[in-house]
């Protein structure tokens, strides 16, 4: 019981010593890797970067504890920075005292609302979240937060919050501005990133960028050059303080804290379950949720920003040799002597790196041959995908993932209100009844039609079934016998059970008599329920095709 | 090609002299019922009662000429009637000439909505609404305009427009206002039409009732004692006027149109269909739109109001033995007729007998019936009734349709996000594998788990069925083989030909062999571009059980 509330205890009680080694080696590298991505990240959020500093240790430790996945590497991530700062920049000014407090309550709904899910076991909801909305939503994220950059890759000033178009032109028209140094700071940035990333992808390149960057700013004197630096850091670790509560400022955060909280935890159970599967552990998605959210709950009282489990962090954690929670709790152990310690030498950090270092991480994301893939097998899901792409970059993100929902939803809804209905005849060969159009060979009846049903029968498709017998039957004027066969149908609802005795009883009273065959398990009950047997008896009792057919 | 765009000339070129008895009596017989109806029904929009008998006139011969059903019975009803009072209302004072001048262009509004659907061949949308949801509406809607006509039954005043709760509640305050006279003639009316309905449906009792209370408020005087009566009713056909057009008004009335256009098409095709089921002839769902929107957009230069078909007229013009549109050409005349020379005659007639008219017809579409047969079958197709039923009644007529299309679709979606997944045993006896749960004797292998997934897959139940194979295996260490049974499995997207790639891959780097047996034509063609025939090979294409165990 204790450990369904606690799933550390697991890990802990069985801990053994060659677990420590990867667990160690995991915890540094997520740390090195952790240290530049929060700055960058905080940065995207409109916040200063010590803020991404702070969500990385107190989050860590909760989660270690209290989460199901024992590789995920929780922290501050680009895509809830961005929905961050997209939310809570239209109340306050992105920096200013006002907004930390608007981002501190925010996490702290966020932690409610991901706590409240898991304990009314609401983690289903992901499953409706089909993988090309995902797809077409993330790449257009990626593509908006990397230009949401450019200004410091550039070292001009360009208004934040419109769309990637009207980033774009405006950089254009200010092109006479750039500062070139800081420019080339980050272009050289962006090469060397690329590079390792290609050549040696353990190689922890974004440390060694914002190093030899920092030394060059520091002794060149660049900063007399115009080219922007992070300043100073606080030196300490985040106190204890409650998020100012407020109802107004609650019901103003509250669209952005329910996206949040639906996008982190998407992104966090997406790679929860691709590692527990490699691993063969189960990943609870209610779990889930209560541990992201206590880790965002617990942040909030320190002055962290909104946390979930990382795609990319996760993934180095896990091919770096996390065993367990350990690792993380490791990684944020380095985080608080940073911060205790390190953070004085980030002062000539140029903005351009942590720049570079965003736009490498999430133009990666952008996947093309998912979306080739999906066109190449079945051309709607691709349509979703660019549907979701194309209104995520002019809409923006909750309306581009509601809209890409709402039409995959749509889509199956479309499919399955025209299925497949195939006319059966025999193949004398094999002894079975088979489609007529991709068996040629097969024989039809004179007088009798043979359907077959390939769809769960519901209101919406009952018409366009009734249709298909009745376009049929006036093609084929000396039919006397309709055999449907239901082996494919796999549900039904009551409504079309009444239509479906509308149709038989119609084609009964013109002298044409109606068989359904094959009926399963479910479909029986349900009939039976109806008054069917009583009805229709022996019409609707054969158990297969060749039993009607031999009774000749 | 021309009887594409004219139906009638089928029936002109053909017709013979038997119809002509049988369309003669049907539409003397119509006219009758419809003279007290048109009244009554512009009565409850909030129009003067000649707008009833205009709206039967124009649109009759229009829809008779370009309509696809031969039987239809077309003009005011009473669910539209009180669609146009709640959305007109709200712009202007029902009976005003601003009112009336919103009502003509409403129609021509509707008309040329349900003309471009017919063009843009959209006559399918009606496929969406389940049986379950026109019956709570049109139970809710009954309810609704029949508690309208309270005031006109009890002689008082009572504000429209407001929810029947409002309405019950107001009259009950009023209770010692009734005019006692007004209330008798009233409840008297309608015991008299309930006699007749029950004992002698064919006898004219509606006309006889308007005949008897007009001679009896004419010879007593009864206007003095404050009975409210019809009043003047021009003498007169309509003539033509354009419908005033302007932008404002057109936005402002473009929601109600579009609620309007729907229902109305919907109430119309319902019936049609029926009889032409009867009949074995063919409804177009576009071509009955183009029918509609004709009769709707001509019908608004002739100052009528919205019409569409009705159900009650329509079943009665069937069985008084109408063959033909000449049916309703003839009633149509005998409307002209009646607004030449008989006008004069209804100055007597008292508003509560149109409103014993209006309550009969509408309390007969209350049906608690069909709610319990939907409970009793589905539990679900029964709430999907009521929740309709309920939120028409508290929110209205437009809201409570749209609750109940969007509540039965997420029904249909919840449904197919938890398929039914039947883990399969072979059986000696009969040869044959089956679900273990229906029969126990089946027998399981040690080493091979077999299941048969009973649904298209697709994104939102493909992490479901994951979870199944999990679950199962988590309970069955010895399982080295999984064999998915997919000869239910009539549908799936691309998304999850992905999910179960990646599954099927997790298993077989975990030693367990995994195959797919009995793959449908259409789900072939799909996992072939999706690569599976050179990455799975035979693992894919056996095509059945037997023949996978015998080779063991």
């Amino acid at each position: 019981m204790l450990k369904k509330i606690i799933p550390a205890i697991d890990w802990i009680q069985n801990y053994n010593k060659h677990d420590l080694k990867g667990d160690m080696s995991a915890g540094v590298i997520v740390a090195i890797m952790l240290i530049p991505q929060a700055m960058a990240y905080a940065m995207i959020a409109g916040l200063p970067p010590v803020i991404g500093l702070y969500a990385s240790t107190i989050p860590l430790f909760i989660y270690a504890i209290l989460g199901s996945s024992k590789h995920l590497a929780v922290g501050p991530v680009a895509m809830v920075s961005l929905l961050v700062l997209s939310g809570v920049s239209a109340l306050a000014e992105p920096g200013s005292e006002e907004y930390l407090s608007y981002v501190f309550l925010l996490m702290f709904m966020i932690g409610i609302i991901q706590f409240s899910m898991g304990i009314f076991k609401l983690g289903f909801i992901v499953n409706f979240l089909s993988h090309a909305v995902v797809s077409g939503f993330t790449s257009a994220a990626a593509l908006i937060i990397g230009l949401s950059q450019l200004k410091n890759l550039l070292g001009i000033n360009l208004d934040t919050g419109e769309t990637i178009f009207h980033t774009l032109f405006e950089a254009a028209q200010r092109i006479s501005e750039i500062n070139i140094i800081t420019f080339l700071i980050g272009i050289g940035s962006i090469l060397t990133l690329l590079f390792f990333k290609k050549k040696l992808p353990r190689f922890p390149a974004p440390l060694v960028v914002v190093l030899v960057s920092t030394l060059l700013v520091y002794f060149l004197n660049l900063k007399d050059y115009g080219v922007k630096i992070v300043g100073e850091v606080p030196i300490g670790i985040p106190s204890f303080s409650l998020p100012a509560f407020n109802i107004d400022s609650i019901v103003a955060l509250l669209p952005i804290a329910l996206t949040i909280s639906f996008v982190g935890f998407m992104e966090s159970i997406a790679v929860a379950k691709a590692i527990a599967a490699k691993e063969k552990y189960k990943i609870n998605s209610n779990q889930e949720l209560n541990g992201l959210g206590l880790a965002n709950i617990i942040g909030s009282f320190f002055s962290a920003y909104p946390v979930t489990g990382g795609f990319s962090r996760s993934a180095v954690n896990y091919q770096a040799g996390a065993k367990t929670g350990l690792a993380s709790i490791i990684t944020a152990i380095l985080i608080i002597v940073t911060l205790l310690f390190l953070t004085p030498l980030f002062y000539y950090l140029p903005n351009a790196v942590l720049a570079a270092i965003i736009m490498v991480a999430v133009f990666g994301l952008i996947d093309i041959q998912e979306a080739k893939h999906l066109f190449k097998v079945k051309k709607m899901d691709g349509l979703t995908l660019l549907i979701t792409f194309i209104f995520t970059l002019m809409l923006g993100i909750e309306e581009g993932i509601l809209i890409g929902v709402a039409f995959s939803l749509l889509v199956f809804i479309w499919r399955s209100a025209y299925p497949h209905i195939a006319e059966l005849g025999y193949i004398e060969k094999t002894k079975v009844f088979r489609n007529i159009k991709r068996y040629p060979e097969a024989k039809t009846y004179k007088d009798t039609l043979i359907f077959r049903i390939d769809a769960s029968i519901y209101f919406a498709n009952v018409g366009f079934i009734e249709k298909k017998f009745s376009d049929e039957m006036s093609k084929k004027p000396n039919i006397n016998r309709i055999i449907l066969d239901f082996s494919a149908v796999n549900d039904i609802d009551a409504v079309s059970i009444d239509e479906l005795e509308k149709i038989m009883d119609n084609y009964t009273s013109a002298g044409i008599q109606f068989l359904i065959i094959g009926m399963k398990g479910p479909i029986k009950d349900l009939v039976q329920k109806a008054g069917w047997n009583e009805k229709y008896g022996q019409n609707i009792k054969h158990p297969s095709l060749q039993h009607v057919l031999q009774m000749k």
